[in-house]
């Protein structure tokens, strides 16, 4: 197995895995519990709290646990917008986020708020400038995805949180799900006011993630209940989750992404080479483990089921809705057009990947384009 | 270690976490994802939705899966309220509901709704007849607990499952949460359209549980975002968590009831002998798992502490709110004065629990509590 589709999940890593193991069976006890087990169980949350607080560069008093990027993201945006509202009901993103944000937006529309959606040019950039032009004394929200999962472009985080210095009735979001260990990001430097986490994005468990909530900002939460993480998102911890979560990021963190860096431009260079091919993926400003390219005119499904014969492991979109047969949001929103955002294809890599596999990925897409532009050209 | 906190959580079975432990390893794909290892997901998620549908006798296509009981009643309080808003603003739930229940009515009384709160009396059972004159033409839904987590009361259902047929236009949430496996429930007899469930209440894990959702039956739902779920809660699934779920639940209802009510009958026994104890938990009408009971006048907390010392694990109020030394809600909705009400003290079992834990907990009572009452005394 040649497993290649790492922006959409990963493998989670054995010590994370046992981790959790051992938690779960020993550590069983409800955080909230006044008794041994619950102290047990509180103080491993507390710890797990701490070591990502200082990977992070951040307060641990600032880490909510959710269940994952989409709550995160969930929580961020409507929280913001629910507790800011009698402030103004206007909020600024780009055309180029996630579903678990681009839905949220729209859902608040239909409640009336106000969404300015600020363009990105091929390369996938905003122009800052425009994020300040859209700015207006009701906006209450800046959310702006880091990298972009489908595409892999960076945005400029740094210099939006720059600009929104000018701006201090604005909070700034940032999706990193994505950029986590693969793309370096200091949450205080660059003024970000709430950031999004998925730990199955970076070697942890599905069903676990955390959202940065700067000291000082309050935002409504969606889950109302018990007293857990600041009364912001009320229920029963996922104790085991937690703890593998922060064993997860500490690994992930500790790899350097020179790796990565090389089978990226090993890729690259190889894919540029095929004819047929045209790269997604900007040049510059890119996080090292995504690649998305189209055989304009194919179908992307043939193309992934094909490799999937050979047991390697590629996703057309976002995996959030890979099962939705349209043009890609993303790739539309770069002005790519509808014959190439139909036809997108994303390799993801994760620091276990080798030089050999990507070997191995071309010699079968060597084999499979050429069949496929037949088909479109007879 | 003596255990007596089960419904604040249980210890996952053994087999439960084996089987989460090699879902996550193995079967790590995404269940979006479009190849081999994404489809292997999506059909242990297939098959544990089967598996659950079959169990619970309820169609797979009515499950969402969720991160717990506090997300699943959130969504299905809110997501009612939301999606009926224009038929009208009433609600009707009990004075006994979980934190994550009352909490979330509270929220909505926030934002216009009209809650109505139906009483109970000693025995933490409301009058039907009292439910039946609170629904008004703008009522969109009653929620009601089904075994009330503080002292087992159990809540009649079907009654009022019966009552609700004539009032088409009012939706029926029920909290399952503690009823599951000690209590039968038929969700389809008693004309449940919503139901709870948090499979860490029986021996599965933290961060997952699941909401019954009636065939024809439309919520808002609380995260936008991705194809998941039916779109009513977006977000990667938490796919070994929710095969370590339906593992849980097979083997949870797979066991008899008849040990728990043994053990019930005995400790409550027993205690009725000893002096300053006073019983909360209804002597009919209570579920097989919980035993609550008072030493009026002395604090709850220094009763656990003590039993804690001898790695005998009980609780106060609902573990969420444990940690406010509040009297508990519930049993003050009971009308049992401010004084019982501020020293409950809750033993909940498993099946695992014996009778000599019992005769431990017992020997450790007759020790602690003439101490704690000669200080009430002195
Ligand atoms: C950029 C981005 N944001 C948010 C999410 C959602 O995270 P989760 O899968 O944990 O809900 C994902 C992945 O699906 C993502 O790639
Ligand atoms: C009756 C009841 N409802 C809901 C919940 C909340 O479930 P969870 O802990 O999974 O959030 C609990 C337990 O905490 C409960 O006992």
């Amino acid at each position: 197995m040649i497993y290649l589709d790492n922006s959409a999940t990963t493998k989670p890593y054995k010590e994370v895995v046992e981790a959790y193991a051992t938690v779960a069976s020993t550590y069983f006890g409800n955080p909230s519990s006044l008794h041994t087990l619950g102290l047990q169980a509180e103080k491993l949350i507390g710890e797990s709290r701490t070591r990502i607080a200082q990977i992070l560069n951040i307060k641990s008093s600032e880490i909510i646990f959710t269940s994952g990027g989409t709550e995160g993201n969930n929580i961020a945006i409507k929280g913001t917008a629910y507790s800011k509202k009698s402030r103004g009901k206007h909020l600024i993103t780009t055309t180029i986020e996630h579903p678990s944000v681009f839905e949220a937006f729209s859902q608040l529309e239909t409640e009336g708020f106000d969404v300015t959606y600020i363009p990105v040019d091929q390369q996938g950039q905003i122009k800052v400038r425009d994020l300040e032009k859209a700015i207006r004394p009701d906006t209450t929200l800046v959310s702006m995805i880091h990298v972009n999962n489908e595409t892999g472009s960076i945005s400029p985080i740094e210099e939006t949180g720059e600009l929104l210095k000018k701006f201090p009735h604005v909070l700034f979001h940032v999706d990193h799900v994505q950029g986590v260990s693969k793309v370096p990001l200091d949450l205080k430097k660059a003024g970000v006011d709430l950031c999004t986490f998925s730990a199955h994005k970076f070697h942890g468990m599905k069903g676990n993630g955390l959202l940065y909530v700067r000291e000082g900002v309050k935002i409504a939460p969606l889950f109302h209940g018990g007293e857990q993480e600041h009364r912001v998102r009320a229920g029963t911890e996922n104790v085991a989750g937690i703890v593998a979560m922060a064993k997860a990021l500490r690994l992930a963190v500790e790899k350097d992404t020179s790796h990565l860096d090389e089978l990226r431009a090993y890729l690259t260079e190889q894919l540029t080479s095929l004819e047929g091919i045209q790269l997604n993926s900007p040049a510059q400003n890119a996080a090292p483990h995504i690649v998305n390219f189209s055989v304009p005119g194919t179908k992307p499904e043939v193309l992934v089921q094909s490799l999937t014969k050979s047991e390697i492991y590629v996703s057309t979109k976002s995996a959030c809705s890979s099962k939705l047969s349209e043009p890609s949001r993303v790739l539309l929103a770069m002005g790519l057009g509808e014959k190439v955002a139909s036809s997108g294809v994303r390799v993801s890599f994760s620091n276990e990947t080798t030089k050999e596999e990507i070997n191995q990925l071309m010699i079968q897409l060597k084999r499979i384009v050429p069949q496929l532009l037949e088909v479109v050209h007879s």
